[in-house]
């Protein structure tokens, strides 16, 4: 355990919260308090960690060592208007946000961000997600270390930009990979085939990835250069402009890279 | 065994041709010939499934029960070119190829789809890799379906408008989610940081993709419309055209998809 980080409290009860409130507990940290707006979610997170319910940000700061906001970018301002200025370490999980947004209101503070996609229904191990720190010195960086390393093998530190470039990668990696494998099990209910069929090809493409740098095994029609294929595509995908698109766009980019690689 | 395929012989021995001929080689079949106009990967695979290496298709139809053909989609024609009328069983792999494009030079003939992505330096087991077939009779179904069932568990029937839709679907899922890693190893590597980082959250993503509709378990900035981050994300991009122009356009899909799902 941390030396200085005994106890733990959230603000925001999501996603990214009980994943997070769940490996520290579980780790021997105490959660002394969860803040959120969603009711429901608060009580459930709570209960799983053995934590108190708080109603203000001001009764969550007075008896915790650490303060993690989990909520999404757009409300962290509305998180920071509500704290006083305080001693307290407190730390945001915001990919796209800046260490100095703390600056003005505080002395002690940091990010922890874990490059994973949380769903709560799915419990996952922390021990491979890499953990992403950052602090206002290098004693409250240490204590992050030692804290994350609690739960996770993978803890670095990364400057703010970097960290940006890293979630927008990872908006690239997993959210745009995600909305091709939606818009494969479209086309494919529409034509009354099981998306299932997809399943092996998209799980070797992904580890395919984790051993291969992705261009230099890029397979498919454009790879190839296939303009006849490519064409019978475009053509099937006439009645959605948006896939016809997308598809059009797409290939240019594998040709481009593929160029590139060549 | 198939009660009537003993001995196959293949056109190609490409990246489909040497995974097939080696796993209905070790599945008991003889491999019977090798014809490919690359010299050299046709010497190597002929010596892995101990295979003589033909120099016409003519002889190769002589001596085999079924010819598969492994070659890209535009040297099919080619190949079809060179047979002479025959009573052999021939079959195409091509996801976008019709089975029709038989019917004038043969009698006997089918289609053995594997939808899987493969490397040749990659083993990999077929049991789980769907394999689609379809064939001129019912007869030659079945002998198609028995020789695919003695290396994969899934077996089945498609037509071949479904095969191509299947073809499409796959370059979505496969071709462009792998064209999305691309992408973030590149903005990675401009900011000097590891592809590595990665790897757990496009596993997950993968693996998410097998247990949930993909659509149910989008993520990211546009599923919750975040226009902050989106715009930050484009103001990044600005210094490569076609990343941005690939953001702001499957970020209008992920919006469209989650106004579906809503």
């Amino acid at each position: 355990l941390s030396a200085h980080i005994h106890s733990i409290s959230f603000v925001g009860a999501g996603n990214v919260a009980t994943h997070l409130a769940q490996a520290f507990y579980a780790s021997g940290y105490t959660i002394s308090g969860i803040y959120s707006q969603g009711k429901a979610s608060s009580s459930e997170l709570s209960a799983k960690v053995n934590s108190k319910i708080c109603f203000t940000i001001h009764e969550l700061l007075l008896q915790t060592d650490l303060v993690i906001i989990c909520v999404p970018d757009h409300e962290i301002a509305d998180v920071l208007e509500a704290l006083v200025p305080s001693d307290a370490l407190v730390v945001h999980t915001s990919g796209g946000t800046d260490l100095t947004v703390f600056k003005e209101k505080l002395t002690n503070y940091g990010v922890i961000y874990p490059l994973q996609t949380f769903s709560k229904t799915t419990l996952l191990s922390l021990r491979d997600v890499p953990f992403c720190i950052e602090a206002s010195d290098r004693e409250k960086l240490e204590e992050l270390r030692l804290l994350c390393t609690s739960v996770s093998d993978k803890v670095m530190e990364i400057n703010s930009y970097q960290r940006k470039i890293l979630h927008l990668s990872a908006v690239f990696a997993c959210n745009f990979s995600n909305s091709m494998y939606a818009i494969a099990a479209d086309l494919l209910m529409k034509a009354d085939l099981p998306f299932e069929l997809l399943h092996p090809l998209i799980l070797e493409t992904a580890r395919k990835a984790t051993t291969h740098p992705p261009s230099e095994v890029q397979t498919g029609p454009a790879r190839r250069s296939d303009i006849a294929t490519m064409k019978t595509h475009e053509a099937m995908l006439k009645t959605s402009e948006l896939y016809r698109e997308i598809y059009i766009l797409l290939s240019k980019t594998i040709q481009a890279q593929s160029d590139e690689t060549q």
